[in-house]
Order: structure tokens, then C-alpha cells, then sequence
């Protein structure tokens, strides 16, 4: 049915995150063997992984780098028409805007990038991707997966967590709401400061495709966490369990959170020092007239942790932000160096 | 961000089904007591209940009948004005459009009521709803549930299966396609006859809101199952767990979908017959250019059932209709006598 | 079989503790209500509780007092005789015993009572004991469960946790090795001291039907906690949920154990303030030549807390003893006052 | 404390089972690539696993044999006179007794083999067994793990389930309870005939080490089953994902079993065919009074599942037995051919 149309470009969900590590093998190791991501496709030191129930080409990018850093944080848009309008949309607000071409990722079509405004984050929007066919030896026998569940079980990317100097959290999460249509979910605000600490932001269902909070070292551009997906809170067990024997480590969890209701563990690659989150359960927002549900420092202990390893907050350092990001030249390509 | 706009009317989710049944203190006892549902509003022999998990008035309306019913399937919409919208195309196509007034259901705004064409189920189209405080006794004091949980833990409802006459599965779901947008995710169908036998369709990143299949009594509007959520595959276990030893008729399972990757557990409510799915688990499709997966007769065992308890198919019966719906004129209201 | 026989006495397994609470209606809907168990007898101010596997009369005592105290550590023992074996070897050795009558606790046999040398702990032994029918609205279809699984599923006691004076812990463990032959399973010691810091004692296959440790106050006679049995880990998380939203304060958890490898909630029963563990998992000892696993204050985090919320060990006091023990006279009984 | 002393042996655990197959790399890779089990020792085509919480040095065999078949099922012994007082005892009842060197199976002492009588299976005993640490690539941190938990998480054997001649199945129970102490926990039988159908049967608390059964093919010396222990249920259902992804034949489950209380998953080793039970669950008994729980064909279907798949009784064969067992000559050592 359309009565009308022809509506503005939208963020269809998550794609990937691209992460540089000074010991690619390790990484690959952490995220291929334990987590049981597949190996998608591997070009000079840049290997590309998705989960078992993702069906396009990847949602992880690793690549050999002299520091941990995050080249870029992708983004699928509903349409191909989509990476053009935002380009043009961003133009408008005087936001420099690189074409980056097919391939740049591997798999992946034309792509624009970008450095949110306020925040600094290297944001990168795309439409055409490819969905090879895993492996034989891996394929699963369901359509919906591309591989058979292994390791850990990480079925695909969740979300993206990032951190920015204080100040500037309430101006970059109104412009990602204003200019990219994220709905603001849950957050954190001191009501007598009128100051916003955390934002949790979606384009989909899920309580957050992307949170935004207050950097501890009060600097912008910042990695807090990303997120893969597991199926069950039990498997986030079994995923603890095994990782404690394997000496990976862990900053926090396992737990549940108040905010989005999901069980949590961060811990760290051990080849970059990247904090990921192993994730599990949560609600979902299919309101139309959802409103934001607010949360203050005063009862942020129920938000931040519901049952379990409390999250630190404050100036104990382990929730620090993970990882710099890069700028706006990507560091994928050519003659790569970072040091 | 708005470019153009003024889009066509959309449905938002699944709102709730009202069932009759001829011994609403059983049922109660069943959606209540054990499934562990808030009774939010009672008036007269119509009781109105919802999930620890939904903030809006009610998911399921039980109301006193002599047979089992369905009175009502209900959607709502996008956006207040998607109401008239959608009543407007609708008489457009010819189709007979009840319009209900504010309260019809409790807690509910104005309401517009019609057959679907070819398959001959009630739904009703909504978008105002009341958000009631869960009393204090059971108020959770999370924000994003409404009350604490409770009994065996349904947290909202999933989706509706419905099924028609063999031959009007695909004018009946090609009309929902087109009409409401529903999206087709997975199918059955059998490709020599051009037969389609199932359809799963969402207009939310679920695999469905609403299925559609083959009545194996060739009758139209007919009710196959209608699901509530669980929050793990865990919490399946223990329902079945405990409603076994409360004699609580099983079709099914406890059991894994191929389809959709969801654990499920078919029962039937002790007061009614009305068979209910309990259902956790399952993956999301947040792809913008998802293909609906093809299965056949042929692989149909693994999609119908991936591990576990197997869903009959065919003339055994157990997988039959649950029960007939309602007809354009709705049972909910004064004078109520059905049988 | 039997080349030869008349072995001695042996315990067979944890009988029941008896609780003394200053709110007995917040206990009794704590355990019963929350819980789960079964209320299986009231005298008087005295309240009897089984979980829903256990056959016997019951496992808990809850009985109304001043201040909350622990009133007995009961053990069943193997063969009738072995009351009197027991009772006839306690003399020996000085140890004054209490003769209990036939229902000092309902629906118990003839009992012996004495205090345990070095540590001050109340035990009591017993064979005879009822095995009551669950009313029927409750009665469970399975003959090895009394009743239906309810609440959060609390099947049956696990172990007791108690604490003694820092010097006393190594002869007060010796002897419960020589007299009452509990073998020792794992424990912790400092070894450049030759001190023994805690020790998990068994004379079943679990890890532990009784564990002893240094008392942070240096006190004897103390209770650490209590320990009930749940199914799974994924009961565990659920009972946390449930148990958080009903503000029940929580010392400690979810998580799990090195030691033992089970998953722990440690939190106050609301009406008395003992401490309770909900236990889930677990490795189980059948080699007959098991020698003792060594921990020490340098890998002792490893034993205390392989994943998840880290038990407190040192001076910040939630992990100190919860209450007090009763002496050598049993406060249950006519003209019963505590204060 | 010893009052007095010198009792008969007793039988500690379930050892290991020894199992012939045609295809040793299939099967090598199902135990220990799918299902996580250590390979811990290779002589020539014999190879020798153990689960991830077992310590001492094996409880599966698996050998290269021209048909499936079971060479011994071996239970571990009390004390190291254990195994001369049962040879003794054997032969005082007229049952030829082998007596087997240390290293007949590899890291195992000495040992006794004997037919059962009346259902000729092949048992062994022995005390004296190596517990040698994995390897460090994959030793745990736990000392009550001897690996790191891998693959699908089998952390040891659990029980073996036998058949024989629907006449032999009263007296070859009989025999086991009278002369080897194995206690009846839950039977089935046919009252009005006085037929014993299957019966469960323990040496500890687990609800059975050994089951026997009616053999459908009327037969002796059948393995129906051997379990191997998962930690949670919701493992068991990872198990079922991973395998039906891998086209591992499942002959019933997962589902839960009434007697026991367990979650099961009935699957053949790719390798032989041999019927392999995952099992999760259950409950224990430490009652020194249990009366064997009764079952009779009218409440079997709650006995055999209690909900989930049904376990197929009767004529349609796949719950037949599986394999054949070795006569007295044990077919490990040299020259074995076996066809």
C-alpha cells in the first residue's frame, strides 16, 4: 500500500565494526575459535568474520595495526538510494563526506564515511553487500543460518557502545536522533544539571543499535564496547565459564542489566584490548509511542546492574572507554601504518 | 530527518486476541494463575489481561461464550491517523468496515473492525491505548515491565497462526502482503502445484506476527495457535515442567522450529480448548532486502521441526484448528450470547 | 552381600535446620510463598518446610524468636541403630548428649542433641521420620517429588555453611573427619602458617553436606548461610530476578564457584536475616581415593569465584556470619523465649 | 570411627565402557571433536577418552572392530581388596572369573572379568587407575576439572543400560541387588503377571548406574545405552542444536524422563551405531530408606517422558537394543578380528 511516499533514507541495522589489533593472530583466535565466528574472507592482514546467523558477508573486520584502534562503525541503510541521500543530507550540514568505493571492505558495495558531529566517530553507511555461502564443511542445513552454530555461539553483532568528552553527549545523541532518526530508548540524565551521561539508541526493535555516554577520560571518539549476540542466558554461562579457563579478561559480568533487561559479560580481546560484550536476551520496543524511560544517578545502581557483577561507575578506571578511533581517513587500504 | 514523507498507514505490532471461552474461571486460572499474567480489568464476564513485560492495557481479552471463539484478532497501527487510513483503503477494496468506539475493548481508543478477504478472520486496527500502573503489590520496579514476573513467566504475546481453506492461502496472504505490508519471511508450498501451504509474515524484525496455512478441514477462519512469549529456552522447560503436573493437555513439544529457530510448546487452555503456543527464542531479520526462505515437502521436516517433539502434519489430527472466529459483527459488548 | 558386616555408625545425609526468626510471616512468605516450599506442618509458633523433592517431613524449622538464631543442625543418620551408636560414642569421648524425645520436632523420631567440640555448633541426629503425602491440590504425579514444582523452585536443602573461631577450625574439622566421618573434599590453607582457613566436608557425593570456616568476628557457633538446591543455573538466574524485583537484599551473586563448581545467590531471608544460598550445579565425587583439592590465599579467587559477582573476603563484613547458634538446650519446646 | 569393621566389597562408580566400532575416526571425531571428550591415550586402534571432569584415566574405549559391539562394561571398586573379594565371591557361585593384568585396558590396574549371570554382559572390576593431567594446551585452572570444557560439554560417563531376555531380566536384577549391592530406585513392572520389565539400579545416589530392561529382540547381553553427563539442560539442547546441524542420527529427544527426572537426547555414534544417551539432570538419593518406586504399563508414559519427545515403546524398533556385547574372551589385546 502506499497512499504516499517516497520518505526520507533510514539505518536499517548494525554492520559492522572494523577494529585494527597489534596481534592479529590472537584476535582471530578470540573471535574465530572461542567465539566460533566464521572466517569469511582474509586480504593481506584484514580478515573479515560474521556470526553463525548472519547471512551477509561480515560484521567484524580485523586488521593488523600497531595500536588497538577503531577504523570504522558501519551501518546497512534500508535502500540503495540511501547512502546518496544521506551524503547529500550530511553535505548539507557542512559535514565532510568520503565515497569510499566497492571493495573498500571486501564484500561490501559503495560506502560513504563520516565523523559524527560533536563525537567523533568514524561512521561509515552502505547498502550493496554480498551473502556468500559458507563453506561446505560449515554450511548449516537451516536457511536462516549461514553456518553451524561452533564455539561459543555468537549468532551475530548486537550493537555499538561509544563514549565522547561529557559535554558533548546531549549535542551528538540530538543530532544522531535529528539527522539519522534514532530513537532514544532509555537514558541517564542529572535532572538538577540538566545533564544527559547516557543515551540508549535504536533504529529497530532492539533497545540499542548504538549507546552513547559521558567518556570517563573525558575525550571523544571513544570505544566503550561492541556487542555480539548470543541466543540463551545460559549460553552466556557456558561462554564465561569457558573463557575464565582460557585466562581471557574479563572487566565485568556475568549479569543483567536493568536498562534493555539483557545479560551482559565485557571482557577483552586478548590480542587488542578491544572490550567486548558478550550479550544475551533483553526486551524489544514495538511501541510507536514508546517514551524514553529516564534514569538517574540516584537509581542508576537498578539500571546499570539488575542482579549480579556490578558495573563500576566512577573513577575506578575498569569501565573506561576500550579504544581510540580512527579519523576520517580510513586506515583499510593501502600502505597502512598506525603507531 | 525528513526529505519527503506523508508514507501510507503501516501496523506497528500485534495488539491482542480475544478469545471466548465457556469457562473463563479455568482460563483465567490458566493465563493468570499459571502463565503467570496480570488480570488488569474485569468488567463484567470480560477480563482483560497483558504480559509482565507489556506496558499497554492488554494483550488478551477472555471473555464468557458457550463454544471457544475468536472474537478478534487485533494489530495496532503505526500512527494515530493510520486508523482512518487503513479504513479508507480498505472500503476502497469493497471490504465491509465496522468502525468501534472508544471502550469496545477496555482501556482501548476507536477501533475500525473487517473480515480479511479470502481467509474470513476479524481483525481490528487500533492505535490509542491505555498504559495502566500495574498495582503496587505486583509493579515491577523496572520501567520497561509492568509488573514483577510472575508464575511461568509470559512476558508479552508473540504472534498469531491462523489458517483458511487450502486454495485461498495465497490470494489470502498475497493480500496481506499488499494491503498491510506484511513481509513474507518463510513459506511452504509445494512448487510442482504451485501450492502455497504456509507463509510466515511480520511487519517487525520477527520472522512472524502472523502466519497463515492450510486448514486440514478446509474451513476458513480458523484459529490455529496464538503464541506468548518466554524469555528463554530455559523457561520453556519449566513451563512444561509444571503445567505437565498440573494435567495441562500438550499437543507438542517441548521443541526447536526449524522455521524461525524458535523453541515451542503447544497446550490447549484448560477452560476453552483454544490451543496456545508458548514460544522463546528465535532470530530477527533486520536485512532490508531479506528473501523469504523456500521450504518444500520435501525439507518441511526440518523446518517444522529442527529438534524434538515432531509436529504432526497430516490427518493425524492433533495439529488441526483450534478453534472457528467470530463474524464481521463482534460478540464483545451487551446482550452477549453465543452458541 | 556380606563377608562381614556391622559396620559403624554414618550419616546419611543433612536432615533439616531449624530457624529461629523474629518475623515469622516475612519468613514464611519468603520461603513458602517465594521459594516455593511446602508448608507442611504448623505447631504452634513452629512452622515446618520441605522443597518439592524432598519425601521426608521436612528440611526446614521455622519457629518465632526475638532475635534470629540457629536452633539445630540436624543430620539423618544411616541405620536406626545408629542414634544410639552415636550417642554411646559422643559419651565416650565427654560429650554431654541430649536425649530428644519422639516429636520435639514434628513428625522426627527419637533424636540426639549435643554441641560440636571446638566449634559450638547444635547438631542432632535422627533416623525416623515421616514421610507425609503433599495435599492433594499440590501433590505432584511424580512419585519422587512431593509436590508440583511452584515459586522459584526450591527442591531441597543442600548443605550447611558455618563458621568458628579462627583457631578452632582445624581441630573442630579433624574431628568431624574422625567421629563423624565426613571426608575432606577441597579447602583452603595458608601453608607457611599450617593454617586451615575453610574446609568443604562431605559424607555423600556432593562437595559438600557441611562446610566450616574461620569466623571473621572470631566468634564460634556461627552460621555462614544455608544452602537450597535448584535445578539449573538457568533457575538460579530466574530466582534472582524474581528476587531482586521483590527488593530481598542480596549479600553476593549470581555466580559460580571454583570450589564445588556450582552457581551461588547468597541473600537474607527478610523476615530473620539469616543468610540463604540458592545453589544450582555442581561437580559430584564417586572416586573412593579423592584427595583433598589445595587452595591458598594465592589462588584462592580462582576457588571463591570462578565467574561472576566476587565473594567478599576480608573485613568489609557482607560475607561475615549471618547469626548466632542456640547452646546445648533447644529453644524449640514449651515456653519458648529468646531475646 | 570404627565400632567395628571389615565389611564386603562394594562397587564405587561406573568405570568405562569399551566399544568396537568399524569406523574409529568417525567415531573419534563424534566423542571427541563434537561431543568435547579427551583423547587421553592411543594404543594402535585402541583409543582411550575421558569428559572434562573426570580425573582419573578413562571411561570410554573405543577400538576398531569389523562390527559395533561391546567389550566390557567396568565399574570401579571400593578399596584394591575390593576386586580379589568379588573374584572369591564370583567363584564361589560357580562364575567363571578372568583375571586381567594391569594394562589390559591402558592406565588400569588389574582387573576381574566375568559374564553376568542370566543376562551375559561382560562386566569388569578393577581399583588401581592412573590420573594422568591433560595436557597444558588443554588443562583446566580447576583442579576438579582435568580439561578445559570443550565442544559440546560431556563431562563424564554416566550410566549403562542393558537388556536381556524378557525371562531374565527378575533374576539377573536379583542377582545384581544380592550379590553386587546395586540398589533398586525405580522399577516397571506387570503386576498381574508379576513381570519385571526394567528396572533401575544404583550403587550411589544417581537414581541408576545400571538399568536394566526386556530386550525387544528377546535377546542377552544387549546395550540399550550409555549415557555421558551434560551440566545443564540447557546444554542438552545445544547438544541437539549442534548435532542435527551435523546429520547425527537422534533416535528420541530431548525430552524429559518421568523415572530419574532427567533430560535426555538418544542419538547413534556416526562411527557404529551404537546408542549414546546425552543425559542433564535429575535427582539424587540419599534416603537410607528408599522404597523402589513402582511404575506400572498404565502410568508408564509419565515414567518413560515426562514431556517432550515420547519414548517409543514397543514393536516399532527404535528403541531396540543396540549392540551386542563380547563373550567372556575380552577382545582388546593382540589379534583381535572380530566378524
Amino acid at each position: 500500500m502506499a497512499i504516499a511516499s517516497s520518505p526520507g533514507p533510514r539505518i536499517a541495522h548494525v554492520g559492522a565494526i572494523s577494529l585494527g589489533t597489534p596481534d592479529l593472530e590472537t584476535s582471530l583466535n578470540f573471535f574465530r575459535d572461542l567465539l566460533g565466528m566464521e572466517e569469511v574472507q582474509r586480504v593481506g592482514d584484514t580478515v573479515y568474520l560474521r556470526g553463525y546467523q548472519e547471512l551477509k558477508h561480515h560484521s567484524l573486520v580485523l586488521f593488523a595495526s600497531e595500536k588497538p584502534i577503531v577504523d570504522s562503525y558501519s551501518f546497512r541503510v534500508g535502500r540503495p538510494e540511501d547512502v546518496e541521500l544521506y551524503a547529500q543530507e550530511l553535505k548539507e550540514q557542512d559535514i565532510e563526506v568520503l565515497e569510499l568505493p566497492r571493495g573498500h571492505q571486501a564484500g561490501r558495495g559503495t560506502a560513504i564515511r563520516f565523523m559524527t558531529p560533536y563525537s567523533d566517530h568514524p561512521f561509515e553507511f552502505y547498502y550493496d553487500i554480498d551473502a556468500p555461502e559458507a563453506p561446505e564443511e560449515i554450511r548449516s542445513k537451516l536457511p536462516s543460518n549461514s553456518s553451524r552454530r561452533r564455539g561459543l555461539g555468537v549468532r551475530r553483532i548486537d550493537h555499538y557502545n561509544v563514549q565522547t568528552a561529557p559535554q558533548n553527549v546531549a549535542p551528538a545523541e540530538k543530532w544522531l536522533r535529528e539527522t539519522l532518526d534514532f530513537k532514544r530508548r532509555e537514558y541517564v540524565h542529572v535532572p538538577e544539571a540538566d545533564m544527559l551521561i547516557a543515551s540508549w539508541l535504536s533504529v529497530t526493535p532492539q533497545v540499542h543499535d548504538l549507546a552513547i555516554a559521558m567518556s570517563p577520560e573525558e575525550k571523544n571518539g571513544q570505544l566503550h564496547h561492541v556487542a555480539f549476540n548470543l541466543e540463551n542466558h545460559s549460553d552466556l554461562l557456558v561462554a564465561a565459564d569457558v573463557l575464565r579457563d582460557h585466562d581471557v579478561v574479563f572487566d565485568v559480568g556475568p549479569a543483567k542489566h536493568g536498562i534493555a533487561q539483557s545479560m551482559y559479560l565485557y571482557l577483552r580481546d586478548p590480542g587488542s584490548g578491544h572490550r567486548v560484550e558478550l550479550y544475551a536476551g533483553g526486551y524489544q520496543i514495538l511501541d510507536p509511542d514508546w517514551k524514553a524511560l529516564e534514569w538517574t544517578p540516584l537509581n542508576m545502581d537498578y539500571g546499570a546492574t539488575w542482579f549480579g557483577d556490578p558495573l563500576p561507575m566512577g573513577p575506578d578506571g575498569s569501565m573506561y572507554s576500550s579504544t581510540d578511533s580512527a579519523s576520517l581517513t580510513s586506515l583499510l587500504g593501502e600502505g597502512l601504518t598506525i603507531g
